[in-house]
């Protein structure tokens, strides 16, 4: 009888949680991890913070090394090997080494896709010209903090105002950069609400970031192959540096090439036990489609929590389990310069197509009580149904320590409370760490009122 | 037809919050509030922190001036009045100015006992002595600072590991006098375990204070009438200064005195809606007996949270509303040095006479991605009840950032979660704030396969 086989296609966060839960359950299993970059199991989230100097080394965002899952779990990760089709109906992967172009078959028994997401691609004159950069890899992080390091750029031009914009914007803020961010949308983070956007937007200025919202890039200009200047419908904005942030899109295409189903947000359609519509191939990360908790309805999310969490549901599975990952609220924090932003659940944006009667109710307070020299200004808005008084969704923007409070939100998602049962919370209270009214039990109490 | 009067018995977050809702409910109300101190909606917590010089002036913890209560709201502060005696059969209040030690009856068509608590006072040889502080009000926190200003001792003895002999040790730190703490119980806090308890003693030495802890203030040495030292069953410890925090008592002598029902805990019983067993005299705050949500029982804590949602309650109900509190969590967080300690719920040396099957967990992980500079330990205990697996409480010991994670738990424990559910919260994620598996998901993976 031979061995058991699993191929993992990918080698980050639920590919290589997913080998590893796989291996724990299973010590006799063959397993494989297909990964066509350099690195395997490396800190995604990390990379703004080692492009900005807080992290030292690029090497302290490797978790684990292929080296180390060989010796440590017998697990075989090929790096520079990339899937390049899938053969369901006769359980074969194709594989290409990329070092020497050789294309092989690798058969399975179990095949979980974790393929990721990339960057969304901008189709605008110019945009191959050096000094242009994504930020989807520990290569272009490098790339990023050599340059910082050796040429110093004076002026640097972000596309895109969401997370990684704006993580980017603190990271380059702390070499003196000067940096502006050109974003098309309206506002900054599109997962808040426009009048909290207005909030982050404040912060970002306090960190001396311009802000050109409600403008795309529609070309980039170059000097001797090396970019200059950004163009937008508004103006050009000289920029020694250019960081992409346009967003990233789950990798569906394998799957789709193979006829594995897609669910509507155009990630890899999975149920609940992460299996996909094909016959011993599961999904999880960023490539699968979730569900949003409160709604029930399909959804898509790059996260590393999530993709971790399902990582370890499909390696249960794979190896017999009976695990679920039955969802997820959408949950965000960010930290942009001394601001903190987080959200979770549904926003005022999302609700407002929908036949569903809503309260809103925001509350402008303070992290601690303000005889405290740390005291910070902190905004809560918090959103429930009309009629049930269910909560629905909040929204946090303030100062230290404002940010970790939508735990308290996300677990009374989780748990279906009301507004009536948020606002009775018995919540920690001591000056260093809060006001005597958490701003989040003023928030419920002002909302119950309308629901 | 005379104008209905609501007698207020104290000054402070019960008394001043009930007395506000009380107006905000109806403007012809007539509201007298005897308070026997000099100040009133003062913030008792703040005291460590003005005394350790984090807050300037102690004017920054008066929240409201008696003056400004008159003029806002039309409530008749009355400072200097204690009220000595309470007569509920003729619906009266004996009352004694303290300038003049005139006595007066005040009739009252609906009275609100709201006298807080008062510190343990140790019978001890040479506790008479100067140089040795309780510190329960402003008053007390002002000679303390007085005295660090201007004689700058050098070696003080806090009598008492609890909470307020932790944020005094805090405070005499930032003006580097020598601390020792002197406590009986062999660990610091008792409402965290001894586990637990352990790690906040690693904490307090960091911070260079020294532990005596199983050993008993036995007597004060003085000279010429100073203390001088502190005399323990096993040692000696010169002292310039002595801080007494050894614990607070309700204040329950008036109502006893009147024949009003005292509950198991030593405080006033009252229903959930704050009435007491005496006709139209209502109790909140710190005087007043609740319930431990976990168990339904008698439960007694200082709290300002829980006093100032009593007295919002009591405020509303005495003007006809229909408010409850439904009792505490027992939820509380301080922080001492570098560390923050935080606990809700029950915990075992709560649960040990129980007739209830729990199990428990105990994880060591970290605040942050260790990659983070600000990444610092934080360990979690959880409790949940076997077979059910419901949530029972949970504590936390660690650096910046892991107090506040508590109100996670509150939250879950106030929603009757089970660990299964509180493993799957989507609690949010990026470096600047946590690792990608909270400390708390992984305290929950452990207890599930436990319960």
């Amino acid at each position: 009888m031979s061995t058991e086989r699993l191929v993992v296609v990918g080698g980050d966060a639920a590919a290589m949680t997913a080998a590893s839960q796989a291996r724990r359950a299973r010590g006799d299993l063959e397993i494989i991890a297909l990964e066509k970059g350099r690195y395997v199991s490396y800190a995604a989230c990390g990379i703004p913070y080692y492009v900005g100097g807080l992290v030292e080394s690029h090497e302290s965002l490797l978790v684990r090394t292929p080296e180390q899952f060989k010796q440590k779990q017998n697990i075989d990760v090929r790096i520079g090997h990339e899937a390049i089709a899938l053969r369901p109906a006769e359980a074969k992967v194709v594989v290409r080494a990329l070092a020497d172009g050789r294309e092989y078959e690798e058969p399975y028994d179990q095949l979980l896709l974790a393929v990721g997401a990339s960057s969304v691609r901008l189709e605008l004159p110019g945009v191959d010209a050096s000094g242009i950069y994504y930020m989807a890899s520990i290569d272009d992080a490098r790339a990023v903090r050599a340059v910082l390091e050796r040429d110093r750029p004076k002026r640097a031009v972000i596309v895109g105002g969401g997370f990684v914009g704006m993580e980017m914007a603190e990271a380059l803020r702390r070499w003196d950069v000067d940096v502006s961010i050109v974003g098309r949308a309206p506002q900054l983070m599109r997962n808040v609400d426009p009048d909290m956007g207005e909030l982050v937007s404040g912060g970002l200025a306090k960190l001396g970031v311009h802000l050109y919202l409600g403008e795309a890039a529609t070309a980039f200009e170059q000097t001797s192959g090396r970019v200059s200047a950004v163009v937008t419908q508004e103006r050009t904005l000289p920029a020694d540096m250019v960081i992409l942030a346009t967003g990233v899109r789950p990798n569906a295409g394998l799957a789709t090439a193979a006829g594995i189903d897609i669910g509507p947000t155009g990630a890899i359609r999975v149920d609940d036990h992460l299996r996909t519509s094909a016959e011993r191939v599961w999904a999880a990360g960023d490539c699968a489609e979730t569900l949003q908790l409160v709604t029930g309805e399909p959804y898509w999310i790059s996260s590393a929590t999530v993709a971790s969490k399902q990582g370890r549901v499909a390696g249960a599975n794979i190896t017999g389990g009976d695990a679920t990952f039955a969802g997820t609220l959408g949950t965000a924090i960010v930290r942009a310069g001394s601001i903190e932003i987080s959200r979770t659940g549904l926003q005022e944006t999302e609700l407002a197509g929908r036949n569903l009667r809503f309260a809103t109710e925001k509350v402008d307070f303070i992290t601690k009580p303000g005889y405290c020299p740390a005291s910070e200004p902190m905004t809560v808005k918090l959103i429930a149904e009309v009629g049930s008084g269910r909560l629905l969704g909040g929204q946090i923007v303030g100062g230290a320590g404002a940010g970790m409070r939508i735990n308290v939100v996300v677990t009374a998602l989780q748990a279906g409370m009301t507004v009536d049962e948020l606002e009775e919370l018995d919540l920690a209270y001591s000056p260093p760490f809060s006001a005597v009214w958490d701003p989040l039990l003023l928030a419920a109490r002002g909302l119950r009122a309308k629901v």
